[in-house]
């Protein structure tokens, strides 16, 4: 006879499962992240994970699948609804629903789930977390340069040191300004932009064929170039060039914020040049100085710095744009050390809230890639991201639990230390009762998988003196690994006789409290 | 020439946006709740939001849409992807597919977002929150207890006072048994756990004609029956009314808690007589008599009681059945003073996680829901939930925001500000630097709006002068209000001198601080 079919347990691709570290470390890290962004008085704000797909329009880096990127099903009136692929689709819809009630410029923060029909790989999931910010209705720069801010305040909030993490700036504007300075056409423009992403991965020759016709890699693979005039290509060039000399001369001198805030100032100059007889392009220079102006005199020089090469890949930019990078250096799965790399990016929208009302409002804000952050916290050791900070676990053994009668007792005995309190009311444990059906040692084997700091017995001999056996795990586990020689000594003697101590039954909490405090 | 058509900003039916004052009661509502879980020694875990239909099963209590109750789509591999419709079915999957790595009882808990693809009504939604506690591999009721004291453990972490709320403990067994000895076929069985549902809206005699031929209700609409005979409708109700009657004479005994234990006694006495010849009820009443010693032996006597008419909506359970009942009177829409209800239930459900294995895996938890909880907390006006926990928000006006040389200024107020600590080192306030284009009174009423307890003023005069105005705004809300004979004493005038203080610019942050301690 055969068994019946069972199914298999499994995920779809792209999508995982998060344990107890995972889960406890990132919810520390969302309060920290929340604490900055309320203390800019930004307000909370949470919107559906469904939407109607034309709300969320198309505004995808990446299109390579036949859904468009997105999930989207049908709903019983046969409208099609997505779930959301980003947060700031969702609080265009938002804010234009309830425009007239918001309080103008709005500033809002939320955080959640995203989800994109992509192909997965390592690294890039299906799911992932976001955690943005925005001011809607504020036309000014004064408002990007405030969202620069307040992502260099929360790198430091979250332990990530001045010097290891830069806010990068740009402004589409300037780039729309070469680019007409240089009479590149709109179908060509996705390629340039494309082009200039690479920017940072590779040398600008190699930037430059893919400007041009293209560009072969080293496994012979070809991919097709922008196809610009070689004229073009140096204009574009030079662009890069200028942000290239500002990191590195940057670089160069460390923190000297004075020569900072020179070099900014000449390398706005050099780019004016590169568009003059463009008016978006000239916009675009007289707003990025004006950014300067505001991080300088909030003393914000140096920790955010003008570079031309942000592009960043999202369509709906209209202004300034930006990137935090984390500039310390990481091993990547090539074995080669590089810069960590970019955390959170954003800019402005202007035409994405227009796209429901009559009247233009301008929006800025910016996405920090949550789990991308969590491994940054991790690299650079972060104690929000430090296990440590749980409660210690207790486990309560049932050493006679074939028999239904003793359990009330076990029962009894967790029940006690859930409520054991600190002098100052908060909570000193977390307790646990052995509920399953397995013996002593497997019980014992149980506390030690939980890292439980130490256990609770009482067998039948125990509960007829009416006492009960608090065993110490950490000073057990010490003894136990101890060589011979240590073990015929007097004080390992002493040792095993704290390991494992016997007290009144109705002393169980204050003993308990007596291990836990060999290890505060 | 017509304008170009503009989208319609709205949601899909059954979604809800919501605002910062739900969201951060939420925020802190689950870190009640999650610390209440973790001293119980619940780890965390996370499941993703989309899972393979087929590892879902089709459990749902409502299954009135196409779709039936779930929201699917087609992978690209045309394998068919569901929204979790609650947690339980994602942790069976979970640690079907774990099951050799973790320990063994492994209790987790849980919280997220759940998805039905159902008719939305009023307090009826599409996407809900649950918060979820699980214990899988223990096939002991000990373990159906503990979730039981958890559950009370938590209202009361929650502010819900004790006597305000009751865990009622059913057992599905023993209406098996009840069943099985009344000889009620498979076939009725659905149509009577539907009438027994009903039994907390109805009366016994107007369950009694759903277990029969049907009813009628007042508008005059026919519900069909399960179809029993007079002697099983008769068996069936005689089970409700020892169910009723415990309930009530538990009411008006309130809490003596020796007269509770010894009403649940009898009340299980009088069961063990209607499942006489069928095996499963008498199981069944033998594990209530267990977990009424359990819960005595923790002391939670008369905060879990035995109620046989918890049945529970969902097909999966097996075992002990649970619900959490909020005791306190609200009035409902009709008008009616009614209790306030069910916040949260579960059971036991063997058979989930073993539709993945070989062996059999049995498992109890409990589920919360979420929304309904929070209803609940305003209702009894939990300080959990109470919107003053947040830090007061200070505005600095930009009066000459029309030259942006006069920005950066004003961005150092608000950096300066943002750094203000107490003595502790905690942040002291939230500060926001109005980013607008509107002029001065606009401001003064985003102020407001924002609910500010002040604002900070830099007019040309001032910037001369080097100092800023620190206007209270409360104080100056009262004065506005008051009378004219008010307005001309003495007192009145000096509390307008202190309702808008001068002071250097460099010491702005003392001036906000002396405003602020007015309201600590």
């Amino acid at each position: 006879m055969s068994k019946p079919d069972k199914l298999k347990a499994r995920q779809p691709r792209g999508f995982v499962d998060r344990g107890p570290a995972d889960v406890a470390a990132t919810e520390r890290m969302l309060g920290v992240i929340r604490e900055s962004f309320s203390r800019y008085g930004f307000d909370p704000v949470e919107t559906p994970f469904v939407e109607f797909s034309d709300a969320l329009g198309k505004f995808l880096p990446d299109q390579d699948r036949p859904n468009e990127g997105v999930f989207s099903f049908q709903d019983d009136d046969e409208q099609w609804l997505s779930l959301r692929y980003d947060l700031t689709a969702p609080l265009a819809r938002y804010v234009a629903e309830n425009y007239d009630a918001l309080p103008k410029p709005y500033r809002s923060y939320r955080a959640g789930y995203v989800f994109r029909n992509e192909k997965p790989g390592p690294g890039r999931f299906r799911q992932f977390m976001q955690f943005d910010a925005d001011i809607v209705g504020a036309g000014s720069v004064a408002a990007d340069a405030e969202i620069c801010m307040l992502a260099a305040d929360t790198m430091e909030a979250l332990g990530i040191k001045r010097g290891d993490y830069v806010v990068k700036v740009n402004n589409r504007k300037v780039l729309d300004g070469v680019m007409d300075a240089a009479g590149i056409d709109a179908v060509q423009r996705l390629g340039v932009l494309r082009a200039i992403d690479k920017a940072d991965k590779f040398s600008l020759d190699e930037v430059g064929k893919l400007l041009g016709e293209g560009r072969k890699d080293e496994s012979g693979d070809f991919t097709k170039g922008a196809g610009l005039s070689a004229a073009q290509t140096d204009k574009i060039l030079r662009y890069l060039d200028i942000g290239k000399n500002l990191a590195d001369l940057g670089k160069a001198y460390g923190h000297n914020l004075a020569k900072s805030a020179e070099l900014s100032s000449a390398a706005l100059q050099e780019l004016r040049q590169l568009v003059v007889g463009a008016d978006a392009g000239g916009e675009g220079i007289d707003e990025l100085e004006q950014i300067n102006a505001l991080i300088s005199g909030a003393g914000y020089l140096g920790r955010i710095i003008i570079d031309p090469s942000v592009v960043r890949g999202l369509e709906y930019y209209t202004g300034p744009v930006y990137e935090v990078e984390l500039t310390f250096p990481v091993t990547n799965d090539d074995g080669q050390v590089v810069r960590f790399g970019s955390v959170a990016g954003g800019g402005r929208y202007d035409g994405l809230v227009g796209r429901f009302r009559p009247e233009p409002v301008p929006a800025t804000g910016f996405s920090i890639g949550v789990s991308r952050l969590y491994s940054a916290l991790k690299a650079v050791k972060s104690p929000i991201v430090d296990a440590k900070a749980e409660l210690p676990l207790v486990v309560v053994t049932a050493m006679d639990n074939k028999s239904p009668e003793h359990m009330p007792g076990y029962q009894a005995f967790v029940s006690q230390l859930r409520q054991a309190r600190d002098e100052a009311g908060k909570p000193l444990l977390r307790a646990d009762l052995y509920l399953g059906s397995s013996g002593f040692n497997a019980q014992m084997k149980y506390a030690d998988k939980r890292g439980a700091v130490c256990a609770v017995i009482q067998g039948s001999s125990e509960r007829d003196a009416g006492t009960v056996i608090i065993k110490d795990l950490i000073l057990g586990a010490e003894l136990a690994a101890a060589g011979r020689e240590v073990k015929d000594s007097a004080e390992h003697k002493e040792r095993q006789a704290q390991a494992q101590i016997t007290r009144p039954a109705n002393q169980l909490v204050e003993g308990v409290k007596e291990v836990l405090a060999r290890y505060k």
